[in-house]
């Protein structure tokens, strides 16, 4: 599923513990078209600081990578390390280092242990391809049970072209997001503004509808590369394989975030939060994030309970239109409320709950407007993983 | 410390399980001074809903509470039940109906077992005075691990006069309000106008501190009564003795919410979150309640991990003015963020957080704004506790 001309390799630099690979590099053979989607959070790590100037060329060769430490809260020493990374991979790949964008993550407020990183990133340079695109999805997990990829192929004039993700992330994304990071290849050709239009609408209706806004971590970063290795006229906005690239790279990034939140911290069930009826699109995806954000909900879903008395008491507090006396709630195929009020069906959906993929639907019957928002329910494995992480 | 003229009885109806008592009259002999404020959640208990439109009067002469159950998303039939449990306690009481509050808490969207609780209204009206001050804080428990009550006393004119208050609650308070009830009685007369502004200024600065603005469950309820059988004159706004009101009334309520979060639903530690340095109040407010809403800040303090990349994060997403280039953090004693970078005394704050009761105080260093947020860490057991709740 590799797009031509991508090549990956892995090292281990012992950033938090010995014994695995916690660097990837990726590199491109040829220049490529980049676009990229950064966190709205006000602070920013280095990395994401640098990639942001760096992405304003809209060109990129390779993306050097850390798991273990998100060289976040840093200073000017954090900036002058991530800069030094870019430097390292460009020299030894022999691409100028404005070209190599830089990705960390792990935990804040630690400098990177350049000393060990160093050899490390020449290793890798040195031997661009020495790894599968597999083990470049493993060495950026950090408490990810699983490598996260996906792939997509499309015909275009009669050749066929390939994009690849992988990302990485498994913190509770909601309420807080850990980091999240995605890596979007393909080697079809497209131009800068429709890889970026395209990657936009791809992020709006995927990472941005398992995280809240502006709720993401110091780390957050998506980019995308598009190398043109396959040699098809280049994709515009208006082109005629437009659409079908900017469906291919939307199920990509559904995928991936889907992968996100099943690997969720200590999670058992995958949650789709789908509210109808709404106002606006807004309002329907301020509701459905504060049942998908409530404690309370996610508790009780951990436990099989169908407590649909929080997922109203959820709804009352969002901030939204809304009338008790208007509202349905289904669990799966039970609806449990009827205008606002329970129904006899909670044991039918008590059932539902027993499963580990679980859709909510609820219905304001004030408006057109939905959404939807993926979740993940809430375990004491959970908090005895985030009460662990930097100890 | 029971003000005058108030009386307590306590029975068991069974609400939710048999063998406690799980329901509380509160009854002043003499004519109350009412005043109240309720919770800003759009989805209103039957109860609140009751009890808005009765203290529009002003007045009232009793309280009637049951737990198990919260009367909330009940319909039209919630509110003649509501109606009724206070048309029974005011027979039985010999006072108008009207003058009869009715507070509910436990689970959303279940009928009350009215034919269980008819008789234990009678029982509880024809005896008033049956039980004392602390029986009647046992009976208004849902998950509370202990009863809470404060009390303060004022010479007036020679005299002394009692205020003392009642609460419940020990859901995590932040991110989802669990239903807090609180009852206020004094026998110091007070002008209405002047305990309305006392209350106000009191919850602002005590209930209010340990939740999120509208962040609120559907029963919250404060109900302050002063029946005036101290014989004082009236205490009113602009009168000597109203400063000595208000402390004493805020002491109270400041004492009650620090008992929720000291009771919060598998805490461990007590926090208080403290910011400083911020452009105005309500960016102060807003800055601490993100850090102390924090599930990842909650449960790194559960496991004594000063983790200050966690409160930088989560300072970062709250939306206010701030750089993190400027920002100090104290946890204790220790400073463990200066000017936006991690120092050297975390293993002083990894001790410092095996304590018991932890401030946390932040320097954003960008105005002369503060606030102080309580709220407790996130444990595995609260997970537990929430996950079977109502199974």
């Amino acid at each position: 599923m590799t797009p031509r001309g991508f090549l990956f390799s892995v090292a281990g630099a012992g950033i938090k513990k010995p014994g695995r690979n916690d660097m990837a590099l990726i590199y491109s053979e040829a220049d490529a078209v980049a676009a990229g989607t950064f966190t709205r959070n006000k602070i920013k790590a280095a990395p994401v600081r640098l990639d942001m100037k760096r992405m304003r060329s809209g060109k990129g060769r390779a993306i050097i990578v850390n798991s273990g430490n998100a060289n976040a809260c840093t200073g000017a020493r954090g900036m002058r390390n991530a800069e030094e990374m870019a430097a390292l991979a460009g020299a030894g790949l022999g691409v100028p280092e404005e070209r190599v964008f830089v990705c960390s993550t792990g935990v804040i407020g630690v400098q990177l242990p350049m000393e060990r990183m160093r050899p490390a990133i020449e290793e890798m340079a040195s031997n661009p391809g020495g790894a599968g695109i597999e083990d470049a999805a493993r060495a950026i997990m950090t408490t990810d049970a699983f490598p996260k990829l996906a792939g997509r192929k499309l015909r275009i004039g009669g050749r066929e072209g390939k994009i690849a993700g992988i990302c990485k992330g498994a913190g509770m994304i909601c309420p807080d997001m850990a980091t999240m990071l995605a890596f979007i290849m393909t080697d079809i050709a497209v131009q800068r503004k429709a890889l970026k239009a395209a990657l936009k609408e791809a992020v709006e209706s995927s990472f941005n509808g398992i995280t809240v806004e502006g709720d993401t971590s110091t780390n957050d970063t998506v980019i995308a590369l598009a190398n043109g290795m396959l040699g098809n006229r280049e994709i515009t906005a208006g082109s005629t394989h437009f659409r079908a690239f900017k469906t291919a790279l939307s199920e990509i990034t559904q995928e991936l975030s889907r992968l996100i939140v099943k690997d969720g911290e200590g999670a058992t069930k995958l949650i789709e939060v789908e509210l109808k009826g709404a106002r606006s699109e807004s309002q329907a995806r301020k509701g459905a994030l504060c049942v998908a954000n409530s404690v309370l909900v996610k508790t009780a879903l951990y436990g099989s309970d169908p407590n649909p008395g929080r997922i109203m008491a959820a709804l009352g507090r969002a901030g939204i239109e809304m009338r008790e006396e208007k509202t349905d709630i289904h669990i799966g195929g039970a609806k449990v409320v009827s205008r606002g009020l329970l129904t006899d069906r909670v044991a039918e959906a008590r059932e539902v709950l027993k499963g580990s993929e679980i859709r909510i639907t609820i219905d304001l019957h004030s408006g057109r407007a939905s959404a939807m928002v993926l979740t993940c329910d809430l375990s004491e494995e959970y908090v005895r993983l985030n009460a662990e992480y930097t100890t």
